[in-house]
């Protein structure tokens, strides 16, 4: 079964995203216009990006003073990407854009992540900086930063992360003072000096483009010259590595932005992850030291700016962790389609003297896909979702909208974390059906494993997802968010009551929502967040498989609606995975949830001397 | 805490090893040698291992058509290991031995691997292959091959895999026959040519000593010529890389050994792992093509030669899987005491305008560290109490010996297999401690993570110990295995009544005991080893935690036992973890179970075509 094979039963048999063309905004659209927009990513991504996947971890960018040094294969993937007109996806047509559905963009995106994760991130990250220009900038911000971004002029990136403050943004250090006499009347926006060091910074540094439109996060002193503690004194700021006038021609002046250093890591070794020196002096602008940057929005606004595209940040991230672990599950599928070794077991044990057979005629390896199956099919089905839900609180009726803006709330804690978890766990799994050859380079497991280790870490921490959503989301407007999604998986159960094999899992979803409720609710009985939020991880996890065991539950009872238009090993597949979901899956949820349930504070009380 | 603190307690606390010196064989040793050994090993293991572990991993070992170049620092420190006298540590004294009990020979070397486990692996495969030397050889092999091995001067290798055959041994096409007139009475053994080629051979071809002795598995055609199908028609030869005479000197004549290629693996760079062409006519041999082997024991009898050292070397795989999540937790444990970030939850959130706390002060980061202890300090445990069963099979009176050999049956699948799979996991706890930084290669934890993924592919990957776990091991003479392990969980428990803190745990495991045995019986309740053994991995899995919780049952008994001589934040430690592996872990049991109860079919009857 093709990735692309399951990619459109989702889209349109599941969550029917020809309907979005009923609405003005997709107006243009058609079936035929999003199947046309994916096959020419599934083309792209399978010349440009997947026969250089390898390459981009072996010839790691380097940096010999000058400039930072990519394979040519990534500038031309890269340019590839911008000819496709995918960086303005779903803008509007007036800035160039193709006013795509999110879910359409996320699914075109999908080929890219799954062919190589690494060199598609700069252009993902421009897209997300553009866009978030689009919806804070000024016209003129727009105009200049956003629109050659969008043309793949310049790329983007995110700076907020410092080396003292990677979860923890409150304790950001980077300072942004005006910039002397009519700071505030710049045409790009009030003009600041920054100064401070940024770490992490993914697209940092490159040739691809000639600029760099760097999105950062810094304070601005108060008027006695200290910072103000924690994220209420966080501004937004455009710093582009080269200057620009306002009709977004370079000056010919270098700003004060300086490479530290190249983060060497694990994995996700195609993208460059820098250390940025911002106004060290390095470069000095204009007689002195200090990195321009231009005001985004309101002062003390910048953590809300930023955040405001934080759900299709985080889902991305998920969709990121989805693919690689597909990739994974795809090749550990081929292979083991081709290699022979071993015989079955029968009633009297092995007969020596049969030849053996291809391994995936093993029980044990035939469960190592269909877990790894029902991992990634099961998570790009909810990230789909999610992306619909974007789809639904930006284009929906109001009701509909305001639906999705909470149910979004409650899922993309989840989206983010639950792939990055499962579908890491998916990629050794890959490994584990390639026996040594999965250990060796020269095979492309190991490189996935390696990549996707990255996506548990960055977006937001696996710990910090879990407090949000046990901490925040769950809590929320009275907990209507909870609610609402309680609700949808409701429905879901009675929908599948149309199918009789569906009955048991429809229980077990049934019984695993129940127990979820009753531990949110003692987690939170005697009002103490420290004690409630000491097991936010394990919670976190919990969470993840019961809506896991919905998506599945759902996607099955959709094939079983659709048997009939669909080949029959496709339905069984979806069915065997859901079954594997449920009955192998499942019953983790409980083992989760009874240290959440007792409020257990083995960790929480511990002494760190113990350890 | 220290490792060493920890192994010391286990040794001299929970297992008594000082006890042994009471047995002949040991007579001359007491507590102070043992320590000495320790020590010793210690100290070399900082100052020749440790330092180059990162250097092992970035130069890889390469070939320049002529020889393997390792780094300097490799053939300092197994040169070091080689004058410490620990390859033949257990050995008799009159071949150089000093005839220390296996447990403290593994436990002495737990130091080499947390250091840098792919540096060690020379030395240690070497022991392995003399030992099983001196088992099976005849007494000259004894003194030309064993000797030379154990004094260092050659160094051995394990020549089992062929590129067709990893798991399934019986599948071995390398042939060995007879060469020439005569040939049954070479001094050095019956006289064979073997053409084959073997796949995943660590140590198979370096500089470090002036020989290496390969241990092969072959098969010895019948008299049609045919190789017999399956494990019996399965030879042990000595395939020396360089011939020598039979008083051990070199020849000056090549073997017919080549290297055929150099694997390029995701972690444990620094042991080269091989393909070598026995018999290929590359270096041709007194005239014509074929390695010169020498039958070790008799024809057919290769595997069950091989396989008599197996649960040390299985112990073995599992201890450096426990050492390297050990060397990640200490890692991780000393990043999270220094690195300062984010505040405390207070009833009212947090105050942004309290200073940063070290990150060990919050809850998620001591679930973290602390389950990274739950699992390599009860692996280490678990492995000491193997090698000790060891100790007992080889030294102790028939009825404890005899008892120690059916333990050691049922214990060794989950003594290589749980640190495998768990201090793997612990290894990527270790990398969430450190987020960004762990993601890098400046830290020492990926390279710990890529290095453990091997174990659980090599010396009989997961799904393989599972099939023996409950294929064979359980069962095997009427379950007496197996009983006599839940005879003595239940003497922990009884023991464990003395302690009212530990009655849950007492309890916990109690259940869980009683699960495992009602699983085994309903997973061959209708006797088809398919529909048993299709959920054979999640029975090794359910089983490893059981054993486990029996362990830091145990563990606690004795730490809270001894609390007057220990420090209180060492006993703190230990009963911390076992409430964590308690109360977090073993609630995982059911779910997997749950699966084999009910002889879930689902990944048996899965039509390869729906995956």
């Amino acid at each position: 079964m093709t990735m692309r094979a399951t990619l459109d039963f989702l889209l349109h048999d599941w969550i029917d995203v020809a309907a979005l063309a009923s609405r003005p905004r997709f107006a243009d659209h058609s079936r035929e216009t999003f199947d046309s927009v994916l096959d020419t990513c599934e083309r792209i991504a399978r010349e440009k990006f997947a026969p250089y996947n390898r390459l981009s971890d072996i010839e790691e960018p380097h940096f010999e003073g000058e400039r930072v040094h990519l394979p040519q294969a990534t500038h031309d993937a890269t340019r590839a990407y911008v000819e496709s007109g995918m960086l303005a996806a779903a803008q509007d047509y007036d800035v160039g854009g193709m006013q795509l559905p999110c879910v359409v963009e996320m699914a075109a995106n999908c080929f890219f992540s799954m062919s190589s994760v690494s060199m598609g991130a700069y252009a993902m990250l421009t897209s997300g900086n553009a866009s978030l220009l689009m919806v804070h900038g000024s016209p003129r911000q727009k105009e200049v930063f956003a629109r050659n971004e969008f043309a793949g002029r310049w790329f983007g990136t995110m700076c907020l992360s410092e080396p003292q403050a990677g979860s923890s943004l409150s304790d950001i250090v980077t300072r942004a003072v005006p910039d002397g006499e009519g700071f505030e009347n710049d045409p790009l926006g009030p003009r600041y000096r920054l100064k401070g060091n940024k770490m992490w910074i993914s697209g940092g540094e490159h040739e691809i483009t000639e600029n760099i439109v760097h999105l950062v996060l810094a304070k601005i002193p108060g008027p006695d010259g200290k910072l103000i503690p924690g994220v209420k004194g966080i501004s937004l700021f455009i710093v582009p590595k080269r200057l620009v006038d306002a009709d977004g021609n370079l000056t010919g002046e270098r700003n004060d932005v300086a490479l530290a250093g190249l983060n060497h890591k694990c994995g996700y070794r195609g993208t460059t992850n820098t250390l940025l020196n911002f106004g060290e002096g390095r470069f000095p602008v204009r007689g002195s030291a200090g990195a321009i940057g231009y005001l985004v929005g309101e002062p003390g606004r910048g953590l809300a700016c930023m955040f405001h595209m934080m759900n299709e940040a985080r889902i991305g991230v998920g969709l990121g962790a989805t693919m690689l672990g597909y990739a994974g599950y795809q090749a550990s599928l081929e292979y083991a389609r081709q290699r022979t070794q071993g015989r079955p077991v029968g009633p009297a044990g092995k007969d020596p003297s049969s030849p053996p057979v291809p391994i995936i005629e093993h029980a044990d390896v035939k469960r190592m896909l269909l877990a790894q199956k029902s991992y990634c099919e099961g998570a790009l089905a909810l990230e789909l979702y999610c992306a619909r839900l974007v789809d639904e609180q930006q284009t929906g009726d109001p009701v509909a909208a305001e639906e999705a803006r909470l149910l979004l709330e409650v899922l993309t804690p989840i989206a983010k974390s639950w792939p990055s978890e499962w579908c890491l766990e998916a990629n050794s799994l890959a490994i584990q059906v390639l026996g040594g050859y999965g250990y060796t380079r020269d095979f492309p497991v190991e490189q996935y494993w390696r990549d996707n280790r990255l996506n548990m870490i960055h977006e937001g921490a696996h710990g910090i997802q879990g407090m949000d959503l046990l901490g925040r989301k769950v809590l929320m407007e009275e907990g209507r968010g909870l609610q609402l999604l309680a609700a949808r998986m409701q429905a879901s159960i009675a929908a599948a009551a149309a199918h009789a094999e569906l009955a048991e899992h429809a229980q077990a979803l049934s019984r695993a929502l129940d127990h979820v409720g009753r531990a949110t609710r003692a987690a939170w009985a005697n009002g103490q967040p420290a004690e409630a939020l000491a097991n936010a991880t394990p919670y976190l996890q919990a969470f993840g498989h019961v809506v896991l065991g919905w998506v599945w539950l759902d996607v099955a009872r959709v094939a079983l609606a659709a048997r009939d238009r669909l080949a029959p090993s496709f339905v069984a597949g979806k069915l065997a995975a859901a079954r594997y979901f449920h009955r192998y899956e499942m019953p983790r949820i409980a083992a989760w949830l009874a240290v959440v349930e007792s409020r257990d504070r083995t960790c929480l009380d511990l002494a760190p001397e113990a350890l």
